[in-house]
């Protein structure tokens, strides 16, 4: 499927500040980027890096006195794996990748290792690994009201399940933090989500099962093939879409993402298995 | 400096249980490794591999039911780079490396972005980089006691800081967190540690300094260019010696290091800048 | 019904000490001390206090280095009032008795404000007061094992939501910490517990309802028309049975107690609500 | 010293609401009500109660839909007793009066236990009681910034010292605990603040030193002679002034206090011990 999308970010920047934006789409396998184009206003001079284990793009610059705006326009074409989730299961420690090792650790927004003996409690059975994810997906969905200004930079996935409200952030940080504590690897992801509405940067997250990395969005306020990953990591704080060394007010932020495909439809939300990733 | 060192790990194992070892010493330009040796009792079959980012090497298998022995040997020479503390500075945050980055970001143990305000009220100064992170380093050492037994496995950088009380591993994470909380990058490190008493695998933590990562130790128990190190990581939950799927039980443990010079004297616990690796 | 009971706790004191002890029965009106004896070894002077506002009774004195041994003996009369728990109703919090309203209010052990929205998501139903709070202590007893050496004297409520394990005074410290959270209000009762196996101090917890305050034992371990009363506050933190100023080391520890009626029968655990105190 | 004090609150309700107010200023000993009134717009029936353990005095009403408005003016002679700090020592736990004991105890913000190892290490020294309780307080003062909106309800002792900001609530929570841990018997107090700017509702706390309560402010923003005291209690927990079993919209809220001797000056804020309870 082929996406348009981008988004817009507008700051007053009052002394010289660093920043660094992560809103790119990725590029990888099953994400290809046809086109694309990054502008700052008044062309600052900027530095970009891809981190190699994520494919993460970061840009960075000091932001001088007065506006600083940054317009990002891409094409990227989505090739989704989907497959039938009763077929999807999870891998035992011992025949993990290695390199998707580090996925089983707990991070600071997703303290995995307190909730062992929760989760397995609460989800061990007899199903396959995609849809031991969808369950919990759905005991997140169900117990945990989506409200904006909920939470903040610093709630963790256990103040999210005592608290039962949160923002797309929450939501992914309790369902890598339950995979995690089940023995199952799992990483944040931001990214460009399809039908968002409003449009926004969305945050989901993905599972190791079955040798590829699958979507879940416990929101469900997306359709899993239609997000356009922008970053991945530990938890939020590996892809924050800005981090700012200083005080800046922000101006304006737009998010838009189109389908190319009029007819299509939102319709992969939980009933089938959905990767976009191998690796 | 050449260093003998090496360890013996021994455990009874029930059922079929699954193991991941992080205790080979790491190679990299300035930690050669002239030979090794790893034996595990049985030869059973077993993997290994080595983290691109990290230099980590991990070995994994899965111990079948009976007595399970690893023993590693290795002669390592360590070249030791050695610079004045006022002259190795910070770096600001525009100006590090992008590979760097991400030990900024909190991490499970250590939960930086709740202490920004306290390492900042508490630690900026003028003086060079590498001073600030010598004063953390006292600071936590005046203020905390090492007591086996007062901090277990989930104990954070915040509770050590209440508690005034931990182990190495505590220590160490103490300083990656307030080094993060000011914007010095830093690492976990796992560690074989000349002269330490008794021996040990021990734990201690490096910032990135001056375009080097600078070793440092607040417990004081160990000689700084007497570190070889094993692995490093955003915290302790990146580099355990031994993670184990399963209920086995721990029967010998033995760790060694020995400098081959015999005139070698414990000397730069704090006077000088010490750094074994530059990435 | 007429029980025998008591205690003796023996220490070894090395230095001059100061000892607070909490165990005698409490004596109120459905509670009635037929006769009792408190013996400590050596008969050395000790203060006696009844706090007025929960009938608690504490010895104080300083132990002499050597042995302490302190034994306690009554004969109790416990006149338990029992009820239909469907008739027994939550009181809405503008009739409660203003002498029960800091029973409402968050305490160390029992964070019951961060539970609101929690509390109100499980346990908001059509049912009694009394139902609900039964239905509370079902949640806990199917969700938590009872595993000594499980929890500590740090652990909160909330630790033990996530944890799923704890001893009696966890359970409790959880039922009155979702009671209050739902507006009912609930305090913490340490107790002499008729058939507990093997004999030891117990903890349960009263909730406020229907102008009384009906016990509840979410262990499922003692028979509520069983339960004598030593104390009761907010938490574990105001009924402690020993405080000790200093390093002692406990030698023994030996509670019991035994109904009068032989044909008495542990019947009344969960089936009928249960009180034994009006205030 | 005499003083006139009053506030006056209103709030817009759109159904029956149950308030609870604790906002009279308490009578007892050194704390004279020379004359009273409250007011409530329209009169409408209200229950009031003086808890007889702290003369915290309550007021209670179902507000109907409307406008809510409570007024309340009263006199009040403050006898305040002061001594020299240098003569007001603590006093040890066996010597402690019965009834001040569950002051020592830990409470929802006030996590004293937590803090025992910190609090001897910082504090503990040879000078009097009162000045290290002073000491306590300047250490808070010096290391906390006052910042209206840097905590919530929710906010801990151990969290105001690590965030190293709040206000007059988060300030006395840290008093509190900081003595409790080292096993001086502490309790919030809510208050008319004689010379506070802007006038409010302000927070302080006691200390039981020498067989009284002494005053504390650790906000250095009111004379501690000018402290007409409206409740006590284990954390603010206690002594809220406006308990609101519903959604309203306050719309109005002013406190006021002025001495009646125009030539009184602020001037005992840290320079004498100053109390006004002995109970």
């Amino acid at each position: 499927m082929r996406f348009s999308l981008g988004c817009r970010l507008a700051y007053q920047v009052a002394a010289p500040t660093p920043f660094l934006f992560n809103v790119e789409a990725a590029g990888f396998g099953q994400q290809r980027i046809l086109s694309e184009r990054l502008t700052i206003a008044g062309d600052p001079p900027y530095e970009t890096y891809t981190q190699p284990e994520t494919s993460n793009r970061l840009v960075r610059l000091i932001a001088q006195p007065g506006a600083l705006t940054l317009s990002y326009d891409a094409e990227v074409e989505l090739d989704a794996y989907v497959a039938e989730p009763a077929s999807v299961d999870a891998i035992p420690a011992e025949q993990l990748p290695f390199a998707v090792l580090p996925h089983l650790n707990p991070s600071r927004f997703c303290p995995s290792d307190k909730l062992a003996a929760f989760a397995h409690a609460e989800f061990d059975g007899p199903e396959s690994g995609h849809e031991r994810v969808a369950r919990i997906c759905n005991w997140i969905y169900e117990r945990t009201k989506y409200r904006p200004g909920s939470s903040d930079a610093m709630t963790s996935a256990i103040d999210t399940m005592i608290d039962r409200a949160g923002v797309c952030r929450d939501f992914a940080h309790l369902g890598v933090t339950l995979c995690r504590a089940l023995g199952i690897p799992a990483r944040f992801v931001s990214c460009y989500a399809w039908q968002l509405d409003p449009p926004d940067f969305h945050a989901v997250f993905e599972a190791y099962l079955g040798g590829r990395w699958y979507l879940f969005d416990p929101t469900r306020q997306a359709s899993l093939d239609g997000l356009v990953r922008i970053g991945c990591g530990r938890d939020a704080a590996d892809v924050s879409f800005a981090t700012i060394h200083g005080q800046v007010e922000p101006t304006d932020m737009q998010v838009r993402i189109r389908a190319h495909d009029e007819k299509a439809t939102l319709d992969h939300r939980t009933a089938m298995a959905v990767s976009t990733s191998a690796e």
